[in-house]
């Protein structure tokens, strides 16, 4: 399939649960409908069962399969491994990738410690290869809409950022335990899986870092039943009767500083019964505010308070032009994208920035911030909500 | 004017500003649409300009004046004192009133300290008069609606709260210094002005109390103008190039739990550019979820966890049907009430309470386990936002 | 009550209904939150049942009771007559008062049939009387600033209007007659009764006239329940199991050119379920868009297509800024106005039109222009839908 | 690329314009998310210019070109036509697949003609291929929804259709010609383009026919600029001054009644200041109502008139479960589909049809019936908005 004449990026990914599966979407459309430099060619993906990996391979269009990761980052037809593994597996994996001189690609958060992430951005500082962390929300238009209204001036001084991410999905006492209910393999709960988005979300679009926070973790359903072993992690297949113990949080609540002075509160949570997928962020400032819903993606809320009072208003932008970033590829204005485009554009951004050798956002270093403050989350909700100040953002974040 | 055949209830309001005019509007307004079993009398009101409290009296409808609240509580024909002054008068009044032997309404909060409204209630306790404190949201038909839905079990278990007071009326910094953020008569800023009514209106719905709770207050704009002599309170008016500090807060949030093991996070500010009175509150349980919004007062959002998941969503319920709380005095479905309506249907609760001899809600002591919530985000925020336990709610506390 | 030394306005209302108890609350409120040059003085309200409308009376603020509405008409302290009535009754009464001499309010529509209408209109013209129709909606604040918005050019040539009125209060078969469903009474069903509001409501925000229609009429449900003569007009009572026929419409829709060029259809219906008073109106033109729903009616959606497509967005006006029409004399932003406010609006402006001998608006000229679009909505659907021009609006009309 | 073992479906494309690249993009996912049948296989395009043909194919991923649709027609692999050019060539190309023994997949509207598209069902009846229109937003979930509750009674007896396609493309006058408003390839304006949709929307949601119409149609811009030829059809490029005729109608409105006798309004324009792509569907019955606006393509509204009137209304349902049709293929609850999920969800539809020897709906004898409805709009616009019935619907329709 010649599809350019461009040079060729040999990608190799490692597994192909629901990550996996968004990000062969993301490699394969790229080049049907932007102009890349390089062309992905989706080389081989890896998973421990042999036959599993070989049925995702042939569903999500990779041409070979490896058993074993560590032969995937051999190979010399890999450019680029591409991390949809869970988050106790990233830093073995980035490490022995960005070792073997390839680009790496590392779903989020980063790691499972900050720990693990300092030593993943230590292996990234002087690598051959380029680093990225995937907090793919960043990459959806009406986001980026956000950030470019904050970075032309029109919020003015940010005085309030309210962040929240909602989910139901374990609100139910009945639904059974899985791999991110599980401390060892998620490194935490709510605040990890959905917290990290918005806390990057926030900063992302503000341009600016936490300098401290106050914080509370609870875990509502500390017992769950045990999944059967035939019923899988389907959630709401027949248990045994047995249970076992919750051990991340089921909710994340912070409070927390901006660099620039203003106040931002946080939560995530599995448990507000009705959202589904629920990303908001409000930025109250100065000059104006703006207001995202996840549920409504393709919407941007914007209030511009230089206008005579009796004629303002928040205005909902349909983030369907061509201005608007990524959008003039896809559809005429009206007709708006889903939850898998932001994946798309995430490959758009990397590829170019490849090509360029130029470090692309966010790095691995915007990543580890983030790390940091679901640790001080962690340490303040551990110590009476104490406040739990954050240090400088790490040498070479590139936000 | 003859209403009908139901003694008199005298009533004596002191202030005649912003307060004072809604109250009189129910006052007046509460006798056309219910059926009351006392008939208020409006007899006097108090100020202490001779001429302006005149003419309020005859805008606004009371047939007498006194120009010093003490002669008009020592009246005989007057029954209840209501207080509609800043909050650094309400215990002086109030006690004296009670000392009288008078029904007590008392605009929020109570008090400005902790002190003062525990005098309150200890005045309250035993008096001959009942007392009731002016947390009038609650009887919005909307508000009124979901706390029955809590009533009924329809919530569930709570697992979060999320309540915000957003304003944006002095996140211009040239807006002039006024009484209100003079520390002395307002005792707080945004946290005691509007917060207070988000504390109550969170504990009211859900039925709970706040446990305990990790704070922070900020002052955005510490330095403003002095309102010229001649441009008054206006906001906007020209001033003499001096300025003078602000000396309460501009924002406030915090975290809290909730007596059942809850979640909750409140925010409450006047720097929200484009928020004009937006009071929001989402209750999340096991059993559905709740939110509402002010700015769109007639409306209600429900989900009901109970129903199959393909066909489940936030319900928007227009609060307006003759079967919700006060509306079936108004007029028919669809046509929705406003702001002071509330004041109208605390006029409708009191009287029937009085008439009753029963205890009105909120009680003086409902008001000061607001005031100690209020006092422990003070704390905690002065305390690197340390978590802050509160006692339990007051002997006698009526919710 | 000595309100102010303006000179008093004695004002007389004939009915005591729906309209009769919104008009009362109107009469006592203006002046207390309105500076009025004249002081409206709720003097004699006439009624059938004596013993009902002494009560009333006394309910609604009115000294005097007459039970024959043209002794109410001859009284000499009668200086203006509030029709209240069911529209069959409105030409006798405004004739009479107007051959009086004295002002005539006259609820919508402003008759039962275009003859009727004209006569009213004929003697209105040269009467010493001032004659207005209470098309109340175009008092809401939003409808205000949707007019404003027109008048300044900021939606250019108007291409499109929507208007619909949505009820669903008889959608149910089981809802028993009552005389708003007898032609006899009534005159026509929704088209008169909320159809005529929307009409007018599109003429107003556009200042411009439908010059034709294309129409269709609907009875959806022919038979009802006769009430029970214990159960009353409420609509759910028991019933005897007889059953009678309803002889008007239960929904109306028509298409119309706008005297500009513009298409506009419109809807009126008790038959649209979950729809409790739905107004809505949507204008889109060549420099912006309007849209209002009464279900939210202290917003308005106004569209700017002069600014950039990559900013442009709906906005949402929230009207509660003292800029607002009438806003300032009521609340601070956000503190939004219900239903009853714009009859307080009317009088307002009824008031300041008498003292000023200026011809208020509007004027019975345009409910007659009304109640012929009505009559040429009946036509058309009478003649397979045919197209059915309008003549010139009426020679005096106000709009 | 061997994906499974299925047999394969050869596709030939005609076109490669905007709704080539939607149906390539879903040829091309379909089987990644979906188990098929059949297996696509993006067999040849065709397209009369060689170069841009073969860019098109490696861009879109088609494996062969032809610059002559008859050749692709004649093609041995190629099992199915995809018409994706302008109307005028529909019926020509559709004539020649079916006569060779061809699936086919036409694009909306079936033609720009009655007789036309009465050929085309001929030709599809007794034909080896089947033959499908792509009336493709059928296939968002949440109109399938709709059709669901529907199907399951939960609307009851429908009353009253409000269909709006809003667009707003062309409300600039300075927007110059284009082939859309050329009547020769067009055959009609808004109408064709897109109140085809809304019409069979209606009447897929409700199950019903139009039985008749009354129609108004309009050109706002008689006279447009003539594209420079190098500016091609962008639009917004420099223009040589030239002007010619819009022969096409900018806005089509009307009224019709559905077969179960209820009342519907229609209304297309590419005038709606402000509405990108705003498909609007509300539909109410005795039962219940529903609402949907593309604008916000996730979402359903459903009221349930079964439910008390007190904690009745509109409910916003996320239609992202697994349970709703084809969104179990995707992603988890509240991740969002976009525009071009619903041609992946045709083309699903349209291969199992196929492997089961099945008639795909909507079929062409669907296609014509909308094509008469747009007839009829198009003569009782001509005759004063004459009621202009329907005759019932083709033999052979498949709704």
């Amino acid at each position: 399939m010649t599809l350019a004449p461009q040079p060729r990026l040999g990608v190799g990914m490692v597994g192909y649960a629901f990550m996996g599966v968004a990000h062969s979407q993301a490699w394969r459309t790229a080049p049907r409908f932007f102009d890349l430099p390089l062309t992905p060619d989706l080389t081989v993906v890896a998973g421990r069962n042999a036959d599993a990996v070989r049925a995702a391979a042939d569903r999500l269009g990779w041409r070979d399969v490896e058993t074993d990761w560590k032969a995937l980052v051999a190979r010399d037809d890999v450019d680029l491994v591409d991390i949809c593994t869970p988050g106790d597996t990233h830093a073995d994996i980035a490490l022995a990738a960005l070792a073997a001189g390839k680009h790496v690609l590392c779903e989020k958060p980063l790691a499972n410690t900050v720990a693990e992430a300092e030593a993943m951005v230590a292996a990234a500082t002087g690598a051959t290869g380029l680093a990225m962390v995937g907090f793919t929300y960043r990459r959806v238009p009406a986001v980026q809409l956000a950030r470019t209204l904050v970075e032309q001036g029109r919020i003015g001084t940010v005085r309030h950022v309210r962040a929240q991410y909602l989910q139901d999905w374990i609100a139910d006492p009945a639904v059974p335990l899985s791999w991110r209910l599980d401390k060892q393999k998620a490194g935490s709960g709510a605040l990890g899986d959905i917290g990290a988005h918005v806390v990057d979300l926030a900063q992302f679009v503000t341009g600016e870092t936490l300098t401290g926070v106050s914080a509370m973790l609870e875990t509502f359903v500390r017992e769950r039943p045990v999944a059967d072993q035939f019923s899988g992690l389907s959630g709401t297949g027949s248990t045994s009767g047995a249970t076992g113990p919750v051990t991340v949080d089921d909710a994340a609540v912070f409070l927390a500083r901006l660099s620039g002075g203003g106040l931002a509160t946080f939560e995530a949570t599995r448990f507000a019964s009705g959202r589904k997928n629920a990303i908001r962020l409000e930025v109250n400032g100065s000059a104006g505010s703006l207001a995202f819903d996840f549920e409504d993606m393709n919407v941007l809320h914007y209030f511009d308070a230089s206008q005579p009072a009796w004629e303002a208003g928040f205005r909902r932008i349909v983030v369907t032009e061509p201005e608007h970033a990524y959008v003039g590829a896809w559809w005429p204005p009206g007709h708006g994208l889903g939850y898998e485009h932001a994946f798309t554009h995430q490959v758009v951004d990397l590829v170019d920035a490849l090509a360029a050798n130029r470090q692309p956002t966010p790095s691995f270093a915007d990543g580890l911030q983030v790390q940091r403050v679901l640790d001080a989350v962690e340490r303040s909700a551990a110590d009476e909500s104490r406040w739990t100040p954050l240090n400088e953002p790490a040498e070479g974040a590139a936000r």
